[in-house]
């Protein structure tokens, strides 16, 4: 089947690679119809040794299921189903208590072997765990919306439960990538009173704004972190940082209020970051975070989506088939595209 | 009078400093009863370097009102008082948020010209938002654990508060000086199941049993993080680390089970440490803690202590006269004595 492959930084192909098949009895077949790029894939396309290539790509993806193993009851031959960006038993302690990227068993798309979700069909390990059938046709208008539950959305979600959101917060999102605009979108949903959105992209930070953004700083580094400390009145509470890169986190513990938090979600492009006196534990401010447990949301926000209170597939702007999924990189880089969509 | 001063590494003096009186209305002057030496003493008088000296020192004391400003009204001429190791309003949003450490008035003894708790007497400012009146003598028998109110109590109730201790909690405290024996303390009384405590002082971690712990590890490193992960089923739920070295931050994140917290109230002695995939985000785990704001804590304390139901006081083994204070430092820095009290 044909499949993304990264051969290094910015050098994206469509390949062959060998037809997905079931190997264990816990495993479904997909067919994949919807798939996109993520903000993340584009860490290697910067950063990518040309001697670690080529991988596959891809971890966000919508399709109809073809076969299934013997030991899976929850989905079945026909249906559409949307994948989470991590795979997960959904029976181990970390799943049942909402962690399903801690899963004991589970694991991530595109590596040890594990097919990728920019590509025409995936095994899809644990499938019992891991894929929840959506209730519409492989073509409703509601696709790009769903499929943002495999990630982004969700991603969004997780970085303001972690930071606490709740009815009357004061928010500051650092990033108008995707994440950040559905961190926005998830803060609004939560009952956040004013959600600062730092970014300078006018057309992603004009979304932003009709997802719940109150106030929108362009401004970085001292100027930015000078501006949201006025606007909320000596520091956010929350910061929800959507970036993965150092600068963005600087930015969270200067634009934090003492006793506040950083919630990252943007998966960091550092090891060591300032933790000591002057950043973090001065001012007692706590820093929570990590990958999305996706799965952990999808029935939460499934009824939104179905019933049109909310359109997180407006991140969405533009739509390549999968043989011209180096475009979609290159428009993503160039900061084109805020969130490309893939048709295999 | 005579104050201890600290004139660079390892180098402790009694000295004549001038005679405190008040400054400001809000002031209050008291003479010093009863003070203490902190492991954060330590701290200086490992590194500190003979240029900056030399400089005043402690900031634990329990003392007798000999004067007050005109708008001092909760304190008076003769009662013995306590302070907190930061002074604050009381009156600011971050005191009635209960975080008088971040106070936009306040600020730490023995620095910026305030005196220290090491001397004769302090002038105390804002005394209205920082002493507490004790309804004791000056020489009662619960004086050693009234002063650990002052900072090693309520510094290891913070480290449980913001490690989110509760009933049925399994936590792992690391290190045994005072603080983290009362970290133990304070996570037994607020209902923790299972306390592992890292220490390899025996008569400390026998001491550390005593208020509560249920496990003691004293191997440190990969052996010491195996043990723990081994006795608590996979890794700590919440980590209180009560030493602020780089080596125990690392033991924290390796001993803390994904989703869980790690509570910090040691003063880090590092600004950078790792905080990515490999360390605290993969793991979706938080990073909390910082200046315990021991003013809040006072209240909630008093009764248990003044009603004999926890003797936080065992931590004190030495008793030195002021004019003995270096030696009270040499034995602590030699770990020949756990914590030591001055008398002035």
């Amino acid at each position: 089947m044909r499949a993304a492959l990264m051969y290094g930084a910015g050098d994206v192909r469509v390949g062959d690679v060998a037809d997905p098949g079931l190997k264990e009895p816990t495993d479904a077949l997909v067919r994949i119809t919807t798939a996109c790029i993520c903000g993340s894939d584009l860490h290697p396309y910067h950063s990518m040794s040309a001697s670690g290539g080529p991988v596959r790509m891809g971890h966000e993806f919508i399709g109809v299921v073809e076969e299934t193993g013997s030991e899976v009851s929850t989905v079945r031959k026909g249906d559409l189903v949307i994948a989470p960006f991590a795979y997960s038993d959904g029976t181990c302690e970390y799943c049942r208590a909402g962690l399903q990227t801690s899963c004991v068993h589970g694991g991530f798309w595109a590596v040890n072997g594990v097919d990728g979700g920019q590509g025409e069909a995936a095994r899809v390990p644990l499938a019992d765990g891991t894929l929840v059938r959506l209730p519409v046709g492989a073509d409703d208008a509601l696709i790009p919306s769903l499929l943002t539950l495999s990630d982004v959305l969700g991603t969004g979600h997780h970085a303001a439960v972690r930071g606490g959101v709740r009815r009357g917060s004061t928010v500051t999102v650092i990033g108008d990538g995707a994440v950040g605009l559905l961190a926005v979108l998830a803060a609004k949903r939560l009952g956040a009173e004013q959600i600062v959105l730092m970014g300078r992209h006018t057309a992603r930070t004009d979304l932003g704004r009709e997802f719940g953004a109150t106030d929108v700083v362009a401004e970085r580094g001292g100027e930015g972190i000078e501006k949201v400390r006025e606007s909320t009145g000596g520091g956010s509470e929350i910061v929800l940082e959507a970036v993965g890169l150092r600068p963005a986190y600087e930015q969270a513990y200067g634009v934090v209020r003492p006793g506040g938090t950083i919630s990252r979600v943007g998966v960091p492009q550092y090891e060591e970051a300032p933790v000591g006196f002057g950043s973090l534990f001065g001012g007692n401010v706590t820093l929570t975070g990590g990958p999305a447990p996706a799965r952990a949301y999808i029935g939460e926000y499934l009824p939104d989506i179905l019933e049109g209170r909310i359109e997180p597939g407006r991140v969405f702007d533009r739509t390549v088939d999968l043989d011209r999924v180096a475009e979609g990189y290159r428009a993503m880089d160039a900061r084109e595209a805020l969130k490309v969509l893939v048709r295999p």
